[in-house]
């Protein structure tokens, strides 16, 4: 019960239901006098919303947050921070054929299990459209690292087979947002959005990769044992809808390695960092703690469970039947989940600042 | 700050150096009227200590932990369970040496840039001997799990190179146990051991995977939507030192997969359960709640850093030295990471069921 | 930071201020299939709603709770429950004159100390409004513990010098809701209410008690040591706006008390309950745990700090200045505090009994 | 379940029972670099420590903590402090006649309830011991808080009927520690003394109250809306065994006065404080922040329930029973409580100045 809140000190608490009067959140401890750019705001939605671009779900969401409380003349001022994204285009009549059947790898029936009892419109609470409540949180937090020089930035690395096989470091990280899969190689982009196109077609879904790096933490950020920097980022990301996997640094590839190949030699730094790395396989937090360097990690995400083919599965009697996908979802998660995945990249980030002691300037 | 702590209703709190009196830690929430079996407890932690075999640390700790609180006439009261586990083979003067030194890829700097202070004696609190506390806490987890008929089994799956590529479905664990370096496929396991022995004496360390499959959960088990079962369980697994990775269910191979291949479908069931699916990419767990079936992951650990060759590295002032490393170290963590695993992922599974309202049987 | 959340397992995150949009909550862990009933939670509002009676703030706020989200065809699904009450009759023009001073005995100053910023429309977030957001909850609350047959009363038992004396045994609690001061003594409601009335004309305002019984709540609710059910509810009480203090059971005249007459002996019960207590000093609570026997307690509330005549003061910059009150306020507080008392001490109960493991009968 | 933990990000858990291996606590999230002052810790322990004086109870504990890690050559290290205090004196068979027995006012029959079972001997897990931890962490606490300059007195203002009518203004609380029942009046203090003489001799045993004050709080410190600091200094002070009540500034008087009396004037101040009160029956907080008045409050014990009379009550069958009281217990719990009450007090202190974001000076 209650697992509805992220983050300790900079906490977020969200609401709400893909059919019902909207999703929502409420985001608590974010300090006061901290200016809302409600320009960037709105542009990190329009990153995630539907209906963006030919490769994502068409359902028509204009995905503007109304601010209930915590700002006044433009500022934070400390009290909670509460938003509201009303439902516009939710056609929960798509789903009444969908109510005594549980739709195969879907929240369906373990709603059902843990709950006794489920509101059957889409996803309900399952949904993914929880995840704008965590972009407009996303986005103030964005707004606070800003003030550190921290940058976070993520990308598509890989849809169905095709995979960047480049580290971060050699990539254009600019050209990210120049296309809709949002892959910053240009021509894997291309054959990515190929691929989506023609598994739309088919009736079918794929999944893929995002990749992300944070730059320009200082070092002795993150909370030894149990809340190791990465741990947080893990939890995080393996809560967005549709995770599988996550790894930081070297992650699975490590498993491959020699000690004396993956450690991280310190050499003396040239500007204001005294100490730095000669490589980054510790992906840039050691012992839990940031080391100063690049953060970097890898989120997997499964092909999305609606297909638009028929399939079999049981009905709430546990009967066999046969069903047919129905509604307006994305043949791809992952152009939509880039921003997302840099949401909740921030939101641990500024806990754990804050965490560390370090504060807003004003 | 405060970071040591996991668990909201099962909640382990864990203290101590690697150098200091000793290890330990205190386990609050554990319900009432539970028959502590020591022996088990013993066997548990032979599992992780120091010295078991010729592929680990050659340090000799008994890891004998001593109960100091919440257990009257052998079973548990409701009060906090406290436990200590002294340090018997503490070699302090191995460490001198390294007081102003940063080794490459540990905690050493990281901890100095957080505290501006450290406990230079061996990892101090960022040692991996602090997973001694979680398995005697993971080892009073497993028998509340026994009430429930769960399983937690895990099994070393990658050393290095040489990798298991059946599914544990193909697989006798109950052959895991037979073989020091903890792998249930034993011509693997030979093949393993040979490159541990091959690397130790090389100097250097090798990384590895764990692999864990959790048998019995009932459906309906998790918190949606931070809380979800497999973010609770990735977190608890990437705090475990050298951790980089963690997957569930079908994992990273899922971003290469289609819908239609990667989609459970459910089915009529058997015996009890009414519902199943026929195919597990799910991992047991669907919008965060577990599903009924088996729960299976994969965690990623690095080599270990301590190598016994020169490496170059820096001062506490920031000047480039050359080191050579100390000390009585693993050449690989995955054998006694078995034990660790299953302990943490005990944890999660404890207080997901208290928090679902399940309690113990009396 | 990070202050407005209460509860652990049943938990409420509230938001908003007096003169923005409005004032709501989340309820995160409420059980699942419980029909919401929306008159009574109406007639919980109106208990607490200003201009109910010629003796509260004459602001004219309808105060009905938009539901947000967590209800699905009039019951809880598991998900969190948002609303929101909007402000309708929020005069901000009343507040741009004390824009630049502190009111004496309100939280103006040690908002701009804390924060550096204030919105400075009447109390802003520490408006009294707020409580609003926590009679919402605690209306839910009152509907879980109605199946476990548990009543909460709260009743006013001293307005400035007018006290009852009388055991909360010795009154008739069905009379409270009978007379605009909400004491179940209707000679004793009369002077309270004339009293109300003098200190209305003078300008001024005056404090008050407000007692509450718990009856029901079955032996074995509460948690050592840190979390005792009293010390729950103590601090439930506290953070009430304007309270001073709290006592439970012989409260501040057991320090008067010997033990050979402050013990409750235990004797034998007569029905379902085998063992109760022969007296009830201790108020329902021992050890932190309730014995099953009535649950008392009192809440000091000081005199309302807004007064209508001149007062001085300083300016934001620290100069001493005169100002004159304004606005619409109660010139006594506990009548509109008694359902606040009620909804807090229902906040408490059932989160300890959701962490004893006691679950909604569906 | 798990209520052994106080505070957020300064955070004490305890551990153990009275007569059991010992009692502890694990303290974490104390900042690195404080240099511990084991003598003032030992004066602290001393002061709460039992067979002090004649007039408190007679059993013989020295008391001294054996601190089991966090500390690094005398300082903090950042790392959890744990630490132990072992039971010396405890007779076990004191308590083995009541094993079948509810003594009244105890928590004997509340843990049953609970737990469906008991650790007997002495109150176990409630027994006042446990605070023996509170005083160890509290110390620490109090180094913390000299930094920045705060203190905390506690001092006896009441026992029995024999009460300080003075405000902490008019009383030298220098002389506090010169008498053994801890009261600064030094004519009251004496007829204390007599009258806990006399209560003892009687069998009997004495309620009482303790008052404190805080000084030096700058303002901005609490957190709005649950977490006032006077709603976490209230929840403190009630976790302590046999409190009963908790007021602070003007408490429950408050209700019989009028606002135009009870309003604290904001004056220009002369020194560092640019803004005072006039008068402070705020008690140093507004809106659940400080306003950088002396903080002061009163907390109310009841008399300790073990008395050395024949009492009525029932055995473990509910079956109507005579016992007699047996054991070495305090006449009156006060001149101990003094401690622990400051001790509370400090805990919740550094707790609420590191969510303001206020740190250690190294």
């Amino acid at each position: 019960m209650a697992g509805n809140t992220f983050g300790t000190q900079f906490r977020l608490t969200t609401f709400g239901e893909s059919h019902g009067v909207g999703i929502g959140g409420v985001l608590d401890g974010c300090p006061a006098g901290l200016f809302i750019d409600l320009d960037f705001i709105a542009s990190e939605m329009a990153r995630r919303k539907p209906g963006q671009s030919k490769i994502v779900s068409q359902r028509h969401e204009e995905d503007v947050p109304e601010f209930l409380a915590g700002i006044f003349e433009g500022k934070t001022t400390g009290a909670p921070i509460a938003f509201l994204i009303r439902n516009t285009d939710a056609r929960s009549k798509d789903y009444e054929a969908l109510k005594a059947v549980y739709r195969p790898s879907h929240a369906d029936f373990t709603y059902d299990a843990k709950y006794g009892f489920r509101d059957y419109r889409g996803g309900g609470r399952a949904s993914a459209r929880e995840t704008a409540a965590r972009v407009v949180a996303g986005a103030i937090a964005k707004l606070i690292l800003q003030q550190w020089k921290i940058s976070v930035q993520a990308y598509v690395s890989q849809v169905g087979h095709i995979a960047l096989t480049d580290s971060y470091k050699n990539l254009n990280l600019a050209l990210t947002e120049t296309n809709i899969v949002r892959c910053p190689d240009l021509q894997k982009a291309q054959a990515m959005i190929d691929l989506i196109g023609e598994t739309r077609k088919a009736g079918d879904t794929v999944g893929g990769v995002v990749s992300a790096v944070v730059c320009g933490v200082p070092a002795g950020i993150g909370e030894p044992v149990f809340d190791k920097l990465h741990a947080e980022l893990g939890k995080a990301m393996l809560s967005i809808n549709a995770v599988k996997g996550f790894e930081y640094g070297s992650g699975f590839a490590a498993a491959g390695m020699k000690g004396s190949e993956h450690n991280d030699a310190f050499v003396p730094g040239k500007d204001e960092r005294k100490i730095v790395t000669a490589t980054n396989y510790s992906g840039g937090i050691q012992g839990g703690i940031s080391n100063g360097e690049d953060i970097y990690f890898r989120v997997a995400f499964k092909p999305v469970a609606t297909i638009i083919q028929k399939q079999l599965t049981v009905d709430t009697q546990g009967r066999a039947v046969e069903m047919m996908g129905k509604g307006r979802h994305d043949p791809c998660v992952v152009p939509r989940a880039v921003p997302i995945v840099e949401a909740m990249a921030a939101l641990v980030l500024v806990d754990q600042l804050m965490r560390s002691g370090m504060r807003l300037q004003a």
